[in-house]
């Protein structure tokens, strides 16, 4: 198992990637494996509140492009993993979140380490319902946000990070 | 840089540790660094909206440990990590609860990459104003979880998880 001087330079290397080469595809073994690190995460209780959906067929993923201003991230992207948060197995919305973000977290920085990019979508949620009718998934399921994933066609620098000194607000 | 395998395998080691050994002290630049880790999380906007109080001092451990029913462990831990949402920050509660789970998991792998290990508390958000009011922090910020972190004095097992095909309600 790498140590810790290697888990920092995979966490501070992933980006946000919305460009995205044409032909290449992941395998959905791959995807499926991406998902497994997303469910490895903490959860209040292990309640797992997260649900998925796999999107590689190019007319769903046409469909799905025109209820995000995004439109052309979701066209180009060879997959979406679209994330719900499960109503029945939340106990409590802040936290279930917390705990999907961490999820969300684990999955980007798997696929940065495959050498595969992805961006969390999250303008979309303003047509959350739509999306899930499109994906015929019950309301027992909220979207919370879309992956989009594929191979890397650009390499962005990083939006750059408030320092350490400003993000602490105090020392006891 | 190390590759997907060992990714995962960071991933899927990482465990709540509750227990921590006495007398072993984590030195403040790794606190940092650890708080580093978490920052490069993903957020909307990038508009980063945790912020971090760390708790060191023995007398405010104890002070802390009242306010949770897990208080042996709050006053066993080497070091607690108070993170907050900054309000002035925030552009969608949800987004940024997301977010903030993000940047937390970063810590968290890092912190078991460490061989260190920690737990993240979400009960003691019962009390989040009263430990708020303790730490001197304005009303800006709020409460969202507490990372209790130390060297690890057990090593519990998985609490298990849910299979891959359980969590994925459909394939398009």
């Amino acid at each position: 198992m790498m140590g810790g001087n290697e888990i920092f330079e995979v966490i501070k290397k992933r980006r946000s990637i919305r460009k995205f080469e044409a032909d290449k595809s992941i395998p959905i073994e791959t995807i499926k494996d991406i998902i497994s690190a997303g469910s490895f995460a903490p959860s209040g209780h292990n309640n797992q509140p997260w649900r998925f959906v796999v999107i590689k067929d190019k007319d769903m993923k046409t469909e799905v492009s025109r209820l995000t201003a995004y439109g052309s991230i979701v066209k180009s992207a060879d997959t979406l993993i679209a994330v719900f948060i499960n109503h029945p197995a939340s106990y409590d919305r802040d936290k279930d979140l917390m705990a999907i973000g961490a999820c969300i977290q684990n999955m980007l920085i798997y696929i940065s380490s495959l050498g595969l990019g992805a961006v969390w979508l999250g303008e979309i949620l303003k047509n959350k319902d739509r999306v899930r009718d499109l994906l015929k998934i019950s309301s027992d399921n909220e979207l919370i946000a879309v992956i989009a994933l594929g191979y890397p066609a650009h390499s962005p620098k990083s939006p750059g990070r408030k320092s350490v000194e400003e993000l602490i607000l105090n020392v006891y």
